[in-house]
């Protein structure tokens, strides 16, 4: 089993659809080219920026699988198994492996209310039953459920993961974790504090609008890495200002999901990046308002 | 497509597992016959209780299938599909609607965060790909999600489903439904309220302690038929008392739910309804001295 | 010291205001006199409907002294002491009782974390320092604590506290309350499950809608005493429609409680039981056309 | 009237109490003292970590006299009037400034649910009815609300406060305020992440341990200040292990407020800063067990 260096900007790619629904293989093997482009060090198929939680099995591996073909090994391809249980989280997991990941990315278990002790027994459970290294993922605006430090800690200590994926918005847990366990790479799922998660010893970055703007998190990432803290700060006030597009959308007539998800792919098919911006049921597709004030968002973003 | 009537009682049964973590089809079956003897009015395979977040498919079908065969049309077989999104939902509605089940229950979608014109959605969707009526479900302790009144009238007079189970708690929403859709069949989920919930106007009863005591849940739900309030707040009473098992295990240990599952099938095997108490990973089992805590409250409440 | 009977409808009162913000005392001598015409059993002074959080003492005071005089000791009055901490809320017990208050009513400390252990020490503490008996009051939306029922059980095992006005909205607390402790009066605060609770065994009713329709609570109230649920159960219809009012008000303009509580006093002033609607900053007024709204629902309420 | 200036090392001290409950004045006043000659920037009297939501206004001015007359002018005196509406909060602020404090601290309106518009309506209002600046605090664990950054801005731009004390933890908000109002003084409560405050850009620290070791955020601040960000680092990784004496105490004996405050207070008797380490009801006392291993993380941190 290789276990991937994690390290640098991981975008965590959006899921292209065909007007059938299915996954658009071609414009998803185009996103992983223009990812690899614009200089990032890894690609993330289904995080919750590719919609996993309402892709089925067949659109999950068929992403996994264009992303793995266009990736051939120059960078590692992490794909997202996000199931409620551990049973699920395996089955999963086998498939996505099966279809070219290199490693993947997994909660704590949810709907269930776990104990931090049956949380590692789960982690791993997964880790011994797949023949690829994990990646444990908090995120508990999905999951309500949090990876403490000591679990983390514990995780790492047993060799059941490679690596954290922090999207707790927590940089108290953050950190104290980086103290716990300062050899396991710890990405930061956050698009607002990359360079503040970087100056604290993240290895890297998984930010959703990489999708709209690699080249941003890219040149961040590089600044930060150069010790160049007031560069990786302006590009950072930079993106700030652009992720206003999550926030276009009415939330009294759609879904903060569905706004931020389809504020992405919008953004995206603005720029030419992807050819259809739609998003899978039940998210709701933007207006057209939203999506000409995004398109002036992405002006004022440059690009 | 045959609908079917929904009312009485419905446990949502435990999956008795084998030794080697598959679905112990036999004690399955055996599960299902002591229900239909105890005179219960439908069973529920793959609810919580149920354990189906930590089931995978070829467990949950198993368990589907088992109760389906004994059930053999005599009262009908719900069977839940929890699953994260609409994709999802109906690719496991199809199995377990394939495996036997004359009904499926799921919830909102969740790890997202949708609106309620999105979850009207959802629910349009699954009904409409699945060859099975849907019976939606309010658990929000599970998705964090609430199915609010508008939203179920609107589901049902769009004839998206035939009844809700509602575990939400929240007794106001309840009786705003009925009140909305008088004609809707809706279920209580409550252990605790069932003869209050039954009082305004519930079609029927979905308790997790019913597999201890079916016959308890039996009498108490006749008692209200007939009128016998105060029969059925007396059984009420002694259940509340029995549902202290829930409650055995130290939750600095083990999670509140293995806790609580754990302690329905060790009850049950205490009574000799299935034969092994096991449950599924990621949950840790019970210990001796909680079993024997649950064996006193089973002395005290009678049984 | 006297320990007055809780039973039967004690609304908590709205605090009537003048123009320059200070108590309007002969509008609230107006109100306590009308509210004892409609046949309530008591009168409740600087509760959350009383918008007792944004009241001085002076207002306070004022407030119990002018209901106070109304009662004359013909029906208990009771006053809130709605502080953070015991020390505050000694102080300011104090001054309502030397207004007159009969009992004072007051909820777990708040803004701090507290140990249920504290929670109980709190209310001894109060009790002991004070000359009026004790209500405790479980309002969770307001403090972000809960009165749990062994909490309960132990200040009245104490002797602390003579009644616990129950706004939680969990019934299954309630009846665990009720099990425990069945000769301590409880009171539910509820508007929408005020039959439901009686028919539980609450001893009494406390709601803010009985500012707008005391008739309608106390026919609820009387028929849940003679056993006739139907004609209790029709009641509670009825003023659910009228509850509807607290919903007019738009959340995106003014906070919820404003809304609320603005929806009171608009109410009783278009039923001419208050000169005035003004509330306490810095609630922000309702609108016009908000207000047209409520005379709308007033009508369809029969009033 | 007066504006302070708001930078450095601004401690939110404890309110040392004697044997009679009363506030102990010589006890505050020497606390006052040592913490200028450690070198602080300013007092802040009455801030969660001096009990205030359990202090009553005796006590508060009490606390407030004795720092002021040890400031004498020479740093500035901030006192908290921590109460849950407008009204409340103006009387109890114009009595902290008639006691000597340069500036008051307080949060938006809590128990009521308001909108943002009633809290620039209540920070207003108080600001008009004071003789003396006021400080906004974000403190979401004691009050349910947050006080969002376009709130920030508001009350900036309407001159109604001098500076923000953001406790809130949430250091997306936290970046997005000092980009709306760079100008805008902000304190970070943050214990934790002091350094990474303030190379984001905070004038300043309100740190509770700060009572506990005054001198390791003098340096850490000045270390800052200096650009000296490595040693900054190791003075937080430093003061991160003492604050592990806020999790001593057991959370299944007293609440976590009394455990972290009675923590504070007890390391302050150990290191002979405070007579006594007692702590207003209705919050526990720390058991011996507890302080010993208080003593042991205060030595581990060379105090």
């Amino acid at each position: 089993m290789t276990v991937p260096a994690l390290y640098g900007v991981i975008p965590p790619l959006v899921t292209p659809l065909s007007a059938d629904g299915s996954v658009d293989e071609k414009a998803m093997a185009e996103l992983a080219e223009s990812q690899l482009a614009a200089g990032v060090d890894g690609l993330f198929v289904g995080g919750s920026s590719g919609e996993v939680a309402l892709l089925d099995t067949e659109q999950l591996t068929a992403a996994v699988s264009a992303a793995a073909r266009v990736a051939a090994g120059s960078v590692p391809v992490l794909a997202g198994s996000i199931e409620t249980g551990t049973r699920r989280v395996i089955a999963t997991a086998r498939q996505v492996v099966a279809a070219g990941a290199d490693a993947v990315v997994t909660t704590a278990p949810f709907y269930i209310a776990p104990h931090d002790d049956e949380i590692i027994g789960h982690f791993a459970a997964v880790a011994a039953a797949i023949d690829a290294p994990v990646v444990a993922y908090d995120y508990p605006a999905g999951t309500a459920q949090r990876l403490r430090p000591h679990v983390v800690a514990e995780l790492h200590r047993q060799g059941s993961v490679i690596g954290l994926k922090d999207s707790s918005g927590d940089l108290v847990t953050f950190r104290e974790i980086l103290r716990l366990v300062p050899d396991l790479p710890v990405l930061t799922g956050s698009e607002l504090l990359a360079d503040t998660a970087l100056s604290l010893g993240a290895a890297g970055l998984v930010p959703g609008l990489g999708n709209v703007d690699p080249e941003g998190y890219v040149r961040l990432y590089r600044a930060a890495k150069d010790g160049r803290w007031a560069d990786a700060a302006a590009e950072q006030d930079r993106l700030a200002r652009l992720f206003r597009i999550v926030s276009v959308a009415d939330t009294g007539r759609i879904g903060f999901t569905a706004g931020a998800l389809g504020a992405f792919k919008a953004a995206m098919v603005l720029r030419g990046t992807i050819p259809d911006g739609r998003v899978n049921p039940p998210m709701l597709p933007l207006q057209q308002d939203e999506i000409d004030r995004i398109a002036g968002l992405l002006a004022d973003a440059g690009l």
